[in-house]
Order: structure tokens, then C-alpha cells, then sequence
């Protein structure tokens, strides 16, 4: 029983969100607004209106799409997607200042157009206006309302928490000559499967769903964002940079140690070991990129994460089995999470 | 009906407080841990205990202090002490970073030690920690407690909101030749209101108190910040660098808007013209700093700040007197309240 095509859904609940977005952002002081407005894509950086917000939109979706599978308002899940959505952006602008990254989709970054020090206030201020969102969701004298913010926002903070946490842990990881594949996981598990896991159940939370069921549509989010982040490990290595934006082999040359580059390394052997001697170096040639990530191919990486995205995907969808849901929402989450890892790279 | 001094008032809330905020500091990832321990002072840069931490512990005084006013245990006000002290120095780091300050109370501050992206990150966590602490301060099953926390949180989060627009208003001022005295204070009760506004009230609304208590102690913090923020103005001129930790007419040379000085510009007259000629140099002689300094003198900026800080004081104890309150607290909230604005310079 699939109603919509995936596009679409994820067309339906930016719909949805976009405006209560825009709204939470008229909220920011007029020195951080236009920042935050530019890195949305709804400006230019001359404050002028740039067309449609950028990215999939795929976390606001889950947060709408969660609401609606426990028999809730699309629109109550409307706070959590915009709250998602803001602590996602808020940790892209702190990363690319921390990268040093001077451009994400293909546009200049905040920092590159306004600083660092206005780049990390416009950061800091989309963090805290994302839990203001979420517990100004319920009206003052609707006390179950209240618990029911209370709750959203404290799964937030704690997702928030586990986000940061798995950034500094990829950045330490950047000096370590290698790291083993769990290590990478657990990592990855913070850095990109924490929020998922947020977007996935904060719908269902707002909306007053049961804790077991709020539980699995969590498990879900952290499992389908390890499906996500192993393709984009992926991408990070073999994709089309027309497509990511990035240049090609991005991850060998930042010395990241994404899961496609730490099974390979411990796969062992003169293949890892010559992986590894290249990876040591500060400045890769084109040759020695492209001679890292044939390794990285011949020992193994490139389907250790294919796999790995394939038994994630499995466990998300397991989840979503685990628990009574509505058919169409149901169904849709399916579609999002099919779509998701079906990613071209 | 005074039992303790001033500054037996701050220990006792230090000593309720530490040990939570240390507790709280564990949960941190151990990549970003060490820095938030430095950069309280509970260890040294190598993870060496560093003796106590550095601070008057203003913040999470009056947090325990408002607890106590409406009836409530102390300990009912050390979540809410604990939160405004983790953002407090989640904006400390960022402020390092975004105004190039390598010192801190004497100490090397946590970039100038770790690097600008670890610094980022370690504000980042605590300031998601800072959330997590208070949502987590009731019991899963205490629903009144939960709507409790969620007010709370709010407060806390809508004050830091408050607190990055007025930190992004100091940094655009910079870049001004003047600002009115009007928008330099209501840059002063962002920046430095909000957040003692919401320390003052945290403790009761976590107690649960009634909304007019809560905002009559959430006004006397929002004006103890103005005139707390008034004598920091005037210590950022005149203040001896031994006690302040800064180089002598520091905000002089920073071309920070404060009170004393917008003030002095906006009288007018050769002085002041003399004043907003000598700012808008780059790069100021000693002598030329000195001279700076005797001009917002003459022009009657030290005298206004000082009233500034008076009359905000007033208001603070009239808004303290507003409401009932117990009356041990309330007397030491007052001693407080002098004790802060009474700061030598």
C-alpha cells in the first residue's frame, strides 16, 4: 500500500516544515539570521531569496513520518523536524569551520563568506533555538503536553550529546595512523546515527506514542543513519564529484578513517600495509589517491561497507517490523530508508 | 536576619554544586572531557588535578539561592546551578575563540592550548550537556516533575538564546564607530542579563514555584547582570590587570562598545570628538590608550556606568522585594547582589 512515490513523501513533509523552519529562523537576531538563512539555501549571501532550501530533507521527514505511523497529526511532528533540522545545520557550519572546509553544495561556506567567529555564533544559535522549538511546542496549561516536550527535548539533548561526542571522536581519529572497525562504528553510530535515531522517534514522542514503541522507531533512525553513513563513506571515496561536491577520494586526503578505510587496513597483509604507508603521508598526488582507494578496494573495504550498509538497512527495517504501526506511514519510512542507501556511488 | 557572609554564601552553593558539575562533566566523551576539566580548573592541560575551580560561582549560587527563596531544598536548585554553569563556559570557550584571547584568568585558554576546532567542539558538548542535565533532574515518573524540568529548560534555553543575540550584537558593534547607550544596553542584557536572569529563577521554577515568583527572581537576575555587566565595563577600563587577569584599557583597545563609552561618545562636545577619533585607530600607543580613558572620564562615561550599576542594583533588590520569599535567602541573595557590585576597581 504505497501511496507516494519516495520523492515525494520527503516533497510532502518539507512542504510541511520549510515554513515552521523559516518561522523558528525570523526568530534569530538580525546578526545571525541572514548567516543562517544563506546556509538553509533560502538566501543568497546578500540576503536575497536563492530558491529553495537545500538538502534531501530526509531527518524532518522521518520526524513527520514518525508522528503519522503512531496514529498522530503529520503536523505534530512538525517541532521535531524543524528541531532536527536545526542541530543537523548547526553541526555542518561548526564542521566546516572545523575542516576547514570552504564550500558544501557546492556554495561557500558560512565561514568563508562571514568568519569563523560569526560561523560559530550562527552555529551556537541554531542549537539553542532548536530546543526552544521543541519545548515551546506544547501550550502552557496543557501539563501532558509539557511532558510530552519535556521528553522530546531531553531525547534531542541526548542525541545532540552522542552527536558531538562521535565528531571529536573522528577528529582524534584523523591522527591516528589506524583505527579498528568497531572503533569506526561506534564512532559513526555518534556522529551520524544519534540524530537519525532522534528524527526517527521524536514525531512519535510529541504525538504521546508508548515508550516501546518510541524505542524502536529510534533503533530504526540509528540504524538506517549507519546504513547512511557507511554509503556516504562510500561516496566520500568513489563518488561522482559532480554529485557530492567534494573532490574526488575527499576522505583518503583529510586522512579520515571512515569504515571502507579501516577494514581495509585491518585486513592485513602487503596490500593494508601499503595502504597504510600512503595514508601516512601528509600530501597525496592524484597517483597515490587513486592507487589508495584501489587498495582500499583489493583489500576488502569497499564491500565490507556495501555489506555493512545492506545489514544495517536490514536491522531498520527489522525495527519498524518490531512494533504496531499505521500501514501508509509504515510503508513510507520503508520507502525513505530504501531510498536512503540506494544512493548512486 | 543575615546567618553567613558573602562569601560563605557562594562556598556553601559551591560546595553543593562542584561535586554535581564534576559528575556531569564525566559524562562528557574523553576527547572533549580534559578540556572542559581544564578549562574549569579541576585539573591541569596534562589531566593533573589543578586544585579548585576558577570563578566566583555567582551563577550557581543564585540558582541554589532560588530554590531555598519559594520554600524548596537547596539540592532541588543544583540541576538548574549545574546548567547555567555549563553555558556560562560553553560561551567563555567560544568567546576565546572568536575574540583571539589566549588567556584566561590568568591560564592559557582551551584553543591556545587544544587548537580552534577541539575548542569548538568542547563549547558545543557543553552546552548540549547543559540541557541534558536539567531534562534528566526529574524522575521518568514523576509527571509533574517532568513538566517542572521542561519549564526549566525552556527558561534555560530561550536565556541562551537571548545570551548568542547579544554576544553577535558585542561583536557587530565592533566594527561600528558609535552605538546609542540604548542599544548598548540592551546588547548588556542579552549578553550578560539573560543568563543571570535565568540563574536567579532556575532554582524556583525547578522547585516549583509560582510563575510570578519565578519571574519577579528572573528580573532581579536580568538587572544584577546589567549592573553586574555596568562594573565589568568600567574594569575593562580601569581595572587593575593584576585582579581582572587583562591588559589595562583592554576594551579600549578591543573597540568594544561598552557603557562608558558609548555614553562618553554620546555627549558630544570636542572631548568626545577628540575620543571617536583616537577609536578609530587601529592600533593605539600606551599613551594613546591612557588618553582614551581620561576622555570617557571627562566626558562623563565612568560616572554614568557607575550610576548605571547603582540604579540596576536598585531595581534588582526592588524586584526581590516584589514577591514573598523566605527571608535567610532572601537576605543573602541581597548580600549577593551588593557583593557583586560592590567589585573593586
Amino acid at each position: 500500500m504505497r501511496g507516494r512515490s519516495v520523492p515525494a513523501v520527503l516533497e510532502r513533509a518539507r512542504e510541511l516544515a520549510a515554513p515552521a523552519l523559516e518561522a523558528a529562523l525570523e526568530r534569530l537576531s538580525p546578526e545571525v539570521r541572514p548567516l543562517a538563512r544563506y546556509h538553509f539555501g533560502f538566501d543568497d549571501a546578500h540576503g536575497n531569496p536563492a530558491g529553495r532550501p537545500d538538502g534531501k530533507g530526509v531527518r524532518p521527514a522521518l520526524s513527520v513520518l514518525s508522528a503519522e505511523a503512531v496514529g498522530g497529526e503529520a503536523t505534530s511532528g512538525v517541532p521535531g523536524a524543524v528541531a532536527v533540522e536545526l542541530v543537523h545545520n548547526f553541526s555542518l557550519i561548526h564542521d566546516d569551520v572545523i575542516d576547514n572546509d570552504k564550500e558544501r553544495r557546492h556554495r561557500p561556506t558560512v565561514w568563508a563568506i562571514w568568519g569563523v567567529g560569526r560561523a560559530i555564533i550562527a552555529g551556537d544559535a541554531l542549537l539553542a533555538l532548536a530546543q526552544e522549538v521543541l519545548l515551546e511546542a506544547a501550550a502552557d496549561d496543557d501539563a501532558e503536553g509539557q511532558g510530552r516536550t519535556g521528553a522530546a527535548a531531553r531525547c534531542l539533548a541526548e542525541a545532540t550529546g552522542a552527536m558531538i561526542a562521535g565528531q571529536a571522536l573522528d577528529m582524534a581519529f584523523e591522527s591516528l595512523p589506524a583505527v579498528d572497525v568497531a572503533s569506526c562504528l561506534s564512532m559513526e553510530a555518534g556522529k551520524t546515527g544519534a540524530l537519525l535515531g532522534a528524527a526517527a522517534c521524536l514525531g512519535a514522542v510529541l504525538a504521546g506514542a508508548p515508550v516501546e514503541t518510541t524505542n524502536a522507531l529510534r533503533r530504526f533512525g540509528v540504524e538506517l543513519g549507519l546504513a547512511f553513513q557507511a554509503i556516504d563513506d562510500l561516496l566520500g571515496i568513489w563518488g561522482d564529484p559532480g554529485q557530492t561536491g567534494k573532490a574526488i577520494g575527499n576522505d583518503i586526503r583529510q586522512h579520515k578513517k571512515t569504515l571502507p578505510i579501516s577494514a581495509a587496513l585491518a585486513a592485513g597483509g602487503r596490500g593494508a600495509e601499503e595502504l597504510a604507508a600512503l595514508l601516512s603521508s601528509d600530501d597525496l598526488t592524484e597517483t597515490e589517491v587513486v592507487r589508495a582507494a584501489q587498495l582500499v578496494e583489493s583489500c576488502g573495504g569497499r564491500a565490507m561497507a556495501s555489506e555493512e550498509a545492506s545489514s544495517r538497512l536490514s536491522l531498520a527495517l527489522a525495527a519498524l517490523e518490531s512494533v504496531p504501526l499505521g500501514d501508509r506511514p509504515r510503508a513510507e519510512l520503508v520507502d525513505v530508508a530504501n531510498f536512503i542507501v540506494a544512493r548512486q556511488f
